[in-house]
């Protein structure tokens, strides 16, 4: 059997590498329009501020060693231009001219490809980059070089925008970050985003949210916003997003279908006999929602390599679909989420509840112990868990990982205190954060406890009801809400005499832990009474121009 | 409602305060025989080495702030010394003398409490020690102060001795670690507990495996072991396990089960009426055996603790049991486990596999990745996921946290390689070593792969099997087998014919990996071929006396 492979990187090698293990004597060529194969393409932004250090480790495999290892035909600079679906053979771009080759099989994993908007100016712009792979880092390198020091100014905050400015202004660049949502992270929830904007704005970065870049002037040393400002800008990283790189397989008759990504059926086989698709290129289905999605994730796209692989050698393999789970190191802290965001929940109309605990990442009587922000957003009425989000500096990725694992399982809350999580106290706590916040969601569900998010506390306010802040007196001296009765919680049953059993009220205290005894103290009291979710700590992380460190 | 709990640490403190924030108006009295409540056990160790430095901070709550927060009458050096369970009340004896107080509902929270073996000797010893609450931490760090230096020596290599040696190894002390077992870590296997010995012996521990103390001479100065030899002892930290402490759940007419656990349906309710116990008194069901288990883990009692009080309030919670998760730190090293060893499966007789990967706890091109050696046991039939152990300098607890929710779900290992686990480069890989694993036992099941295990080897080779190293030549001359025929992987192709057809066939390599991609090349070629599991490096693990470093 004679198998192409278009596409070097993720999928494609992942591909080529387990079909060669499952058929020692198949004949596998990958062509690679780049210099480049197997190249570490998540580890491209760390190269700026030589965290790491060496060119040669962002490169894995090379054709030399892939043939050497696997027998595989490796071949960068190579560009298949075009695909006869109906001859099954390949036309490619070689150093030299061209060459047609056939297939039995085709695998196209050609990826996704930075979008560039068409803004005014932006063609004549000099100083603008993207980031995809090797190449471009280098051509970033080389003028960061010549220009030695100066403004860079980094257009969208997602998870690569974001490892740009961290490791732009590692390097001692001054780093403007420029995102057109309301908040860094797009993907995220406000809140939770925030606290990455206070890191990034703690660190130096300068933040510049809900304005979108609409113009390039001067050859792209002066940027223009929406909201008519200007920014004068050395260089440019422009890192929007990302689409489908789907036009050779357009071309070739192969089905497109969500933003241009490659339609293929549960076995990666596109509308074309013999042709398949895996990675960021091709249309998957949303686990939780079952609609269609884009996922450009590295691990999904070596997952799908390997089921193809699995599928041409003759095994018993289906896509099952992605819930989507990332994360971003932003300086000290890191930002994960998985499943669905809130936003994400509420446009789908789906009934939800949302809560937000603060944990220890450890023991807090254990050195070292650090914060974990944790939101859950799940339906209150059979439990099933949407998404989680998380941030902090360290166990991020531990508790967004167990979360994942158990949202992939179809577990609900009720099963989240019941999850036995190693525990040390250098690892972890009796209660870990993730069991912590099942007992929460199971609360909200079970009519425990009622609480309210922090966007909306202005309109319950406005109804009449009362704020009742708990923390204690030194803690309300440091920041206080706008309008709110104050008694500590420790005084609470003494002087509850003080509240006015005709009102309602929300109680918050710092985190929410405090707060949510004084909900029970109070409702058992016969007061009609919500908890304001994540406290005041997380409200605060909403004001506007908030640069508060959590 | 009046509701007497004994036992103020973990499950039933945690019981208490749930219940008055379910129950505003009970009537809630925790009687701790001890000094102290709610002090944080499992930091004890700790303090020793002053890791954690300050005394206060072992005490996570007093009865004075539990009163105030949460109203809960906490009488600390108050025994319970009698139940009866017909007149619902309890006699208690307290620093003045003794009281009857009656109850609607009684939970009992005992704990466990170290075995002291029957020994010649030992009720002499006045140097002989044993942790299991404040005091006791008290006494040694008395002891330890008094006589300044000298040797220590732990009997017992599980959780708490092992926290014990590091703590003293730290503080300075010359320690040596005595286990019975054959290796420390007596729950886990061999070959996984042996790289844990090896950084204690790295570390200046000295280890005794294989043998036990026998008798104590000279009030304890020397200690006697079964093969007759003696060591001398300053002091002596006896932790080799610990049993429920249920005499007085016994008294009452309650009955015991399994090592004189107390026996309870699956809300607490033990055989007397309105009598509960939870925590590591109670028998519960190991949930992948279904057989009955003693398991002494903080995370288990406190879940149960928080269960009988919604219990109690009319919520429904059932204990579905437990798979036992836990983990230890051994200076630079993490060890940890879920679910059942694979020692355990065999004497279960369950039909199963093994396999055994290395993998780095993040991508290995960022800085600082170290390796984590992780183990499966699993049925190559339908998949089920029995047990998980893992080793290494960071990301254990995450990768176990992972397989133990997986575990808790039901999941199989042909669920593992879809997980979706957070990646960027400082946290994880594209493929985590959890999803690796996942498509390592997938290769057993799907019969890609045959393995055989570390102690499988000498007698594979003794019936005329041939041992094939593929390693490189410069990692043959670091460390070697007995016997063995060597042929680098990259060469292996052309050198094929150097094999004979007629033989079968060993392949090992340094973690396994290449050995896999040899066997497939192999096997492809038509010889019959196993793949060492592990490989050289988990071999030498295994070998006597070994005491190299991973």
């Amino acid at each position: 059997m004679k198998i192409i492979i278009v596409g070097g990187v993720a999928g494609g090698m992942s591909a080529a590498t387990r079909l060669r293990r499952l058929m020692e004597n198949a004949e596998i060529i990958v062509f690679e329009k780049g210099p480049y194969v197997s190249f570490a393409n998540c580890g491209l932004p760390y190269y700026i501020s030589g965290e790491i250090a060496e060119h040669d480790s962002l490169l894995l495999q090379t054709p030399e060693s892939l043939k050497q290892r696997f027998n595989l035909d490796v071949r960068p600079f190579h560009e298949v231009i075009s695909i006869d679906a109906e001859q099954q053979t390949v036309t490619v771009k070689t150093p030299t001219g061209e060459l047609i080759e056939s297939y039995d099989k085709l695998i196209l994993s050609p990826g996704a490809k930075p979008v560039i908007p068409n803004l005014s100016g932006i063609e004549e712009a000099n100083n603008l980059f993207t980031l995809r792979n090797v190449p471009d880092l280098d051509k970033i390198m080389i003028k960061l070089d010549q220009i030695k020091s100066g403004h860079v100014v980094v257009i969208g905050a997602g998870f690569i925008g974001l490892e740009m400015a961290e490791n732009l202004a590692l390097k001692g660049w001054k780093v403007m970050l420029v995102e057109q949502a309301p908040h860094v992270l797009p993907t995220f929830d406000l809140e939770m985003a925030r606290y990455v904007e206070a890191e990034l704005t703690n660190k130096g970065v300068e933040v510049i949210t809900g304005q979108s870049v609409t113009a390039f002037h001067e050859k792209g040393q002066v940027l223009e916003l929406s909201n008519g400002q200007t920014l004068s800008s050395d260089v440019t990283i422009l890192s929007v997003g990302v689409a489908p790189d789907s036009q050779l397989a357009k071309d070739a008759g192969v089905e497109l279908g969500l933003r241009g990504g490659i339609l293929v059926d549960q076995n990666y086989q596109t509308s074309q006999k013999n042709i398949y698709a895996v990675g960021d290129a091709i249309v998957v289905k949303q686990e939780i929602t079952g609609q269609d999605a884009l996922i450009s994730l590295a691990s999904p796209a070596n997952r799908q390599g390997r089921q193809v692989a699995d599928v041409i050698a003759g095994l018993d393999r289906k896509n099952k679909g992605s819930i989507g789970t990332a994360i971003v190191k932003v300086f000290d802290l890191a930002a994960a989420s998985t499943g669905l965001s809130e936003r994400a929940v509420q446009s789908l109309g789906y009934k939800h509840a949302v809560v937000h605990t603060t944990g220890k990442d450890h023991a807090g009587y254990y050195p070292g112990a650090t914060d974990i922000v944790l939101k859950l957003i799940f339906s209150p009425t059979d439990g099933k868990i949407f998404g989680a989000q998380a941030v902090g500096q360290k166990g991020i990725d531990k508790r967004i990982d167990v979360l994942a694992t158990a949202i992939k399982a179809g577990l609900t809350i009720f099963d989240l205190p019941e999850l036995e999580l190693t525990y040390a106290p250098p690892f972890g706590s009796a209660k870990d954060p993730v069991n912590m916040i099942g007992y929460a969601a199971m609360n909200i569900a079970e009519g425990i406890s009622q609480n309210i998010q922090w966007y909306q506390l202005d309109d319950e306010l406005a109804t009449g009801k009362v704020l009742l802040d708990v923390r204690n007196p030194g803690e309300v001296a440091n920041g206080q809400f706008r309008e709110f009765i104050h008694i500590p919680l420790d005084q609470l049953r003494e002087r509850i005499g003080e509240l006015d059993a005709s009102k309602e009220y929300i109680v918050s205290c710092h985190s929410g832990l405090r707060s949510y005894i004084a909900e029970r103290i109070l409702k058992e009291n016969g007061f009609i009474v919500k908890n304001l979710d994540g406290a005041y700590s997380l409200y605060k992380m909403t004001l506007p121009k908030n640069i508060i460190q959590p």
